[in-house]
């Protein structure tokens, strides 16, 4: 038994009985143990009520009640989430001791599919860009990247199995590809926002990391769908990912972007484009190595992207800091000394910028939005590389540029690792699907996953 | 300007321009200055932030932007509802730096009324019943009651012109008539619970105290109705308290209920008796002295109580205790030393409540309401002593005994003070209403508060 376990490993375990989760527990705690002096991934745990939790599941496995492939599996909520009677700190000091009267809907609804919740991971100070105490596992000088910089380090520590995390610009997908394990952003609206913080409503996403895309789309799975405490929360129905294989269209019609996504990374796009060149075999379609689903890789290069998304980082951006100056704008006033100065500079930049500026943008968006749904008519997924390059320095959390376009839109998205740069870090692609296509890219990206056999590696701690 | 001032005077100057909301504010500072250190009504006193509120509230009147009678009216918030970015404690000490991160729908409904949130105030731990610091202001040794014993106690002393306050047995009518005020509890379901700590939520309601019925009224009118964010919410019209006057039948068909509301406080029920002969004048139906309004009291000793009235006190105590144990029960095994001895026992109580015992009660808390409901049929209010006694002494918070079969069957409730102990305590009756009958309820009170004209005495502080 392999560790870190992947989610799909350890609920095979368990399912057979080879595994409980009072064990598996323990191996996170221990590595916990191990690791969390150097790498600062969490902010509160759990011991006691994790060891209930994982006691009473193991309990209920020998009754003969098995909940599903969550059953027993330990994961990590991002900060800015409540869970009952633990505090939900949001990176702020002032906030730093208030405790959750009941859980987001997201946690009650992955208890209830049979996740341990362990505890609490570091997010940057209102889910917005200042570095965090967290590091990266893989070079403890490297920044995680964030805001979900605590869900992305202790996955990839095998802290935990299963973590959830937060995405208004970046926050999902940069720092999961810096610290080489998987991440689900799902459809805007897909994931109830209740018992979260808000950063900018219209740009935030709940969504999930993992060590595998099974342990994605089962979190996935168990946390998305309506919401009466979220209105706007989207009604329509989540496929079933857990007891219906996931599949892929066949052939894949997959196009790597261009555009920005060239220009910003050249040498990690043409690292991608090398990459799809190689599994879908020499001449374009063709069955790959490992079988049966061909990728057909269209557009490699010529991205067919709208003229509107020329605009799109700025516009995001503007949106953002709009949206976030609206709640945060009465706090930094009265408490100036509980905001760092990325995020302070962000809720002035809010405060400065026109109405009628953020309403041009929010007409861009929903426009842009349009045409990018319109993109799937064509391909069943596009591809990118998930971010500008490996992991930079600890001074920043790393450039959003690749992740914000998608928080703009709306479309979902999953990053997968895919290879190790010169210097030991890993690198990821970013696939994006179809508005509410969550199953079929689930789909796309196992077919990748396992095409792709990313190489695990020990830790270098 | 006799002060203090009630919301309907406030109201009056506001309008008129004779006082301005900063002015208001300064006032109920200057009682919390010389009185809060012994009364003890407030956990957290927000001088800054409701200053700030009311230079804009102030502001306003001189651009002639007048929200309406709540404009500039300070305000108390009982601490298990959320106000933003003030600590909610629940009276919990483990949850005392618990910030919250948005406002309560009924805080932000009473912010957009125009109110002051000036902070929070007392409650007993958890909005239960053991006794909590604040002290009766017009006997510092006799409890102010609870579990909203610090809205009542502000509101008394003038600190605040109005408070929320809830009840899920005699928490809202038994401290406001000890400490000789006036109170709402409105229909069960007619004001959102969203941002407010359950104890019992087929039992919780959020209701209101202040110096005069059209306080209430406003107030009522502010926070009530449908809420997205409380599913359980009652989508029913809420009625126009404000610019309609408030109307009374005529005459007014009352009958003061007998049974436990006679038998476990013989002398103050009789007190009652001849406050409603003396109202109706000589002889049954009259016209009152003062005059428009009769007010015939039909009944008056013989309450046509339905049967299953007898079982209420002790299926209201099964249901409450079981649905808090529902939720305290996890916290209570963690972290005992958090959970004061009243509560300890009503949540022990309550766990060894068998399901089907409970089951019971919800059928007989679902049967009682219906035929409550029907007395409405011959009845435009009913009248009982609002408690059965005036304050005991601070080692309880008193005995809920008239108020939670209200809580149990949600019929709207006013109480209003009417006579004085011969100790020097305030004394009030209740009226109950029919269900989602609050203007009609508030038309009543208001005639009651005109003929029975409560002598209100300076404050023997």
């Amino acid at each position: 038994m392999p560790e870190p376990l992947t989610i799909t490993d350890a609920a095979g375990f368990i399912r057979t009985g080879e595994l409980t989760p009072a064990d598996l527990l323990e191996q996170c705690l221990a590595r916990i143990d191990r690791y969390e002096d150097r790498v600062r991934a969490w902010v509160h745990i759990d011991r006691d009520g994790a060891r209930e939790q994982a006691a009473r599941l193991t309990a209920e496995l020998k009754q003969n009640n098995y909940r599903g492939p969550l059953h027993g599996i330990p994961v990590g909520i991002k900060d800015i989430i409540d869970v009952f009677d633990m505090p939900t700190g949001c990176g702020s000091k002032r906030w730093a001791q208030s405790y959750a009267r009941r859980d987001a809907t997201c946690v009650e609804r992955l208890r209830q599919a049979g996740a341990v919740i362990l505890g609490k991971t570091v997010t940057t100070a209102y889910a917005s860009f200042d570095p965090p105490v967290t590091r990266n596992p893989w070079n403890l000088d490297r920044t995680p990247g964030g805001s979900s910089s605590g869900s992305a380090a202790a996955v990839a520590c095998g802290m935990c199995l299963g973590a959830l995390a937060t995405q208004t610009g970046g926050s999902i997908t940069r720092p999961a590809s810096y610290c080489g394990v998987y991440s689900l952003k799902p459809t805007h609206g897909r994931v109830s926002v209740d018992g979260v913080l808000p950063l900018a409503p219209s740009l935030d996403h709940i969504g999930v990391m993992a060590n595998c895309v099974n342990g994605l789309a089962w979190i996935f799975e168990a946390i998305a769908g309506r919401d009466p405490r979220d209105p706007a929360s989207a009604g329509e129905r989540v496929p079933d990912l857990t007891y219906a294989p996931l599949t892929s269209p066949d052939p894949q019609r997959i196009a790597v972007l261009g555009g920005i996504f060239h220009e910003r990374a050249p040498a990690l796009h043409e690292q991608i484009v090398s990459l799809t060149r190689r599994l879908e075999g020499v001449g374009g379609l063709a069955t790959t190595t490992n079988g049966t689903i061909p990728i057909n890789v269209l557009d490699a290069r010529n991205a067919p992207l709208p003229a509107e998304f020329g605009e799109v980082t700025r516009r995001h951006n503007t949106v953002m800091a709009v949206e976030a100056a609206a709640y945060h704008a009465p706090r930094l006033a009265r408490y100036p000394d509980d905001y760092p100065p990325n995020v302070t500079a962000l809720l002035r930049e809010g405060l400065n910028i026109s109405a009628p500026e953020y309403a041009n943008c929010k007409a861009h968006q929903e426009r842009l939005s349009r045409l990018c749904d319109a993109l799937f008519d064509h391909y069943d997924a596009l591809l990118t590389p998930a971010t500008t390059g490996a992991a930079p320095t600890s001074e920043t959390t790393g450039n959003p540029v690749f992740n914000s376009p998608w928080s703009y839109v709306g479309l979902p998205t999953v990053s997968l690792p895919f290879a190790w740069s010169p210097e030991g870090l890993p690198l990821a692609v970013q696939l994006i699907g179809p508005r509410l296509g969550e199953a079929q890219l689930f789909g796309v990206a196992a077919r990748w996953e396992a095409e792709i056999a990313f190489e695990r590696r020990p830790l270098p701690l």
